[in-house]
This record gives C-alpha cells, structure tokens and sequence, in this order.
C-alpha cells in the first residue's frame, strides 16, 4: 500500500525568536542589509543551517514582517532556501498569498546573496515590489555553492515586471559571513553538475 | 514587540490518500503522466487548487514516491505548486534533501504541465535524474497562466546538468484539464505583469 507525509511542516530556530525580539521597524536600506546579513551570519554560528538569510519588510515603512534562513540540511528539504521561507512566512503572517495585494502596504525582499535560479523564479509569484541582494551570485559561486541555471539578465527580468531590483549593498559583510561558513568547513551541498 | 509564525505546516488534501490508495508501481511512462493529469483534474473536481500536479518515481522501477497538487490558494502560500510539493514529500519520506544519492535508485518527475520558472529553478536542486512533463509552458499561458522568467532553452539547461527532459506526453489530456478548469471559472492568479 502506498503511503507518504500528509503534512510537511518546518520549525524555525529557536534563536530567531531572540534575534528579532526587539525589531519592529528598520528605517534605512543599509541597515535592514545588515539585520539580514547578521542572520546569515547567526544561522552558521548556531550550526542551524547554510549562511544565508532573507528577511521581507514594508518598503516604505521598514517594517520588519518575515525573517527566514537556510534550513535545507537541518529540515532534509532542498526548497527551504532562506527566500522561500521568508515568503511563505509573510505570507502566513499576512494570510495571503499576494504580498502585492493592493489592499496591502508594498513590500520588499532582503537577501544576504542574491537568489537562486529557484528563489528568483519565487519572486514573482511572491507579490513583492523590490528586491535587495547583498553579496552577489558569482559570491557564492565563488566558495563552490551553484545558483542554479538563471536568466542571465535576472535582475532585467525582474525589472520588466514592475519589480525594482538593489544589489550589491553591504556585498563586503555578506561575503565575510560566506568566507567564514568555508574557514569553519561547512558543507557545500550542490547538485551534481553532470 | 516582532512575531512572525514560528513554524510552517501545509497538509495534503483528504481526496490524495483514496486516489494513491492502490498504487504502487507504475510501469509504463505514458501511465505515469496520466496517473498525474488525472490527479490535477481531481484537483480542480475537489475544489482543492489548480489544475496542476506532480509526481516522483523511482525513474527505473515507477514505484510512486510521492504526489503533490497545486496548494496555493486552499493553504495562501504562492510557492505551494505541484512540483514543489511533490520534491518536499519525497524528501520527507526518504529522509534526505537529495533524491539524487548515489545510495539510492535514481528519480524522475512528472508533472501535467511543464515547470514554472520556480519550480524550473527547483528541479537541479532537488536531485531529480529526470523531468516528464505532460502540457507545455504556452498551454498554460494560453490560460491565463504566468509561467514566469524562465530560461528559453530550459530543457538544455537541465540536460546539461545531466537531467533527462521529456516533453508533450499525454499534452492533449492534460490540456483538456486547463480548459475544464477554464470552464468551470477557476481562478487564474497572476503575478501583477507591471
């Protein structure tokens, strides 16, 4: 008889809930850069996960609504890069689907690298209006992680859908965390490339 | 003081349990992609999603691992569609991120209809050594469907990650279940285009 999971759940790290304790709002760009950064850089500390973080906010406001990290390893799931995460945490938050509802305050996405061919492929369907990449694809490629097949013009892609893209904010402190993930032998799963 | 969910849960719809109740393996390729068109009609027939669904196989033996629906609107997260669920069941029940170990059989997906840019982006990542996929990107759009940014030549762009791409099997019949859906006045969410 055929049987599988009727359920697939995921918890976040219980550091988390400490980590964004006392944030409510972020003003500036920069510095809701360094928040996500500092997640990233949380997650391989604790040994939660790979050295990636994503956060979603209100645009305009700097609201913080979402944080999600890597939890591919901890969870056994290959979806659950940080991007995702923070997406459907928003969206459960928000209960909707759509975080570009008209009815809703515009909203953005904060990523410590810039995403996947996955997480990029994400965005759109995601409803959110920016996004914010620190470190840059060829950052992470460079320390052995794949991106993934992606539009070679991504952020064109992106733009051509009313979706403002920033990269390269804060790219040095992203690229420390990643350096110190490879210093302290973290493992870089990949696909196979053959 | 910030909150957000402190963990993610998505359960299949009741009707998946009857529907894969007797099966266990699938012999025939051609089997297979109806066993999953007809799973999308059952969706839209249960008022459960989209007209969309996905498999993974045991590509070798068609021993069914997993079957996931298109879940955005009953569960209001935008990354719940077919393929993605269908990975992250399979990686739950066989306990890794990576359908792609050495140490186990290889794996296929099918799906009703060819990938979405995201679900594209999911597939290397997911350990998959084959993709099976019924209607194509253009049928979808014919629909209404947005498929995404994706890659012009996509299927190359799995093929030269070692991953088999086979297309249009069965198409007819899984475009007959985009027109019933159609018909029936299913909603056609949509990413805003501007």
């Amino acid at each position: 008889m055929f049987t599988q999971p009727q359920k697939i759940a995921f918890s976040l790290p219980t550091w988390i809930s400490d980590y964004t304790n006392h944030v409510s709002v972020i003003q500036e760009i920069e510095d809701r850069v360094k928040f996500v950064i500092e997640a990233s850089r949380r997650n391989i500390d604790e040994e939660t996960g790979g050295p990636f973080a994503a956060a979603i906010f209100e645009r305009d406001t700097g609201k913080l609504i979402s944080l999600g990290v890597n939890l591919v390893q901890k969870e056994g799931l290959s979806i659950l890069h940080a991007e995702l995460i923070a997406i459907a945490l928003a969206q459960k938050k928000l209960g909707t689907y759509d975080l570009g509802s008209p009815k809703m305050a515009p909203h953005e996405i904060v990523t410590s690298t810039a995403p996947c061919a996955m997480c990029f492929g994400a965005i759109p369907w995601s409803g959110v209006r920016r996004v914010i990449a620190a470190a840059r694809d060829e950052d992470a490629r460079n320390i052995g992680f794949d991106e993934g097949p992606k539009l070679k013009d991504w952020r064109g892609a992106l733009e051509s859908r009313g979706i403002e893209v920033i990269c390269d904010l804060q790219r040095e402190r992203a690229l420390s965390v990643l350096s110190e993930y490879v210093r302290l032998g973290g493992l870089i799963y990949n696909a196979r490339q053959t």
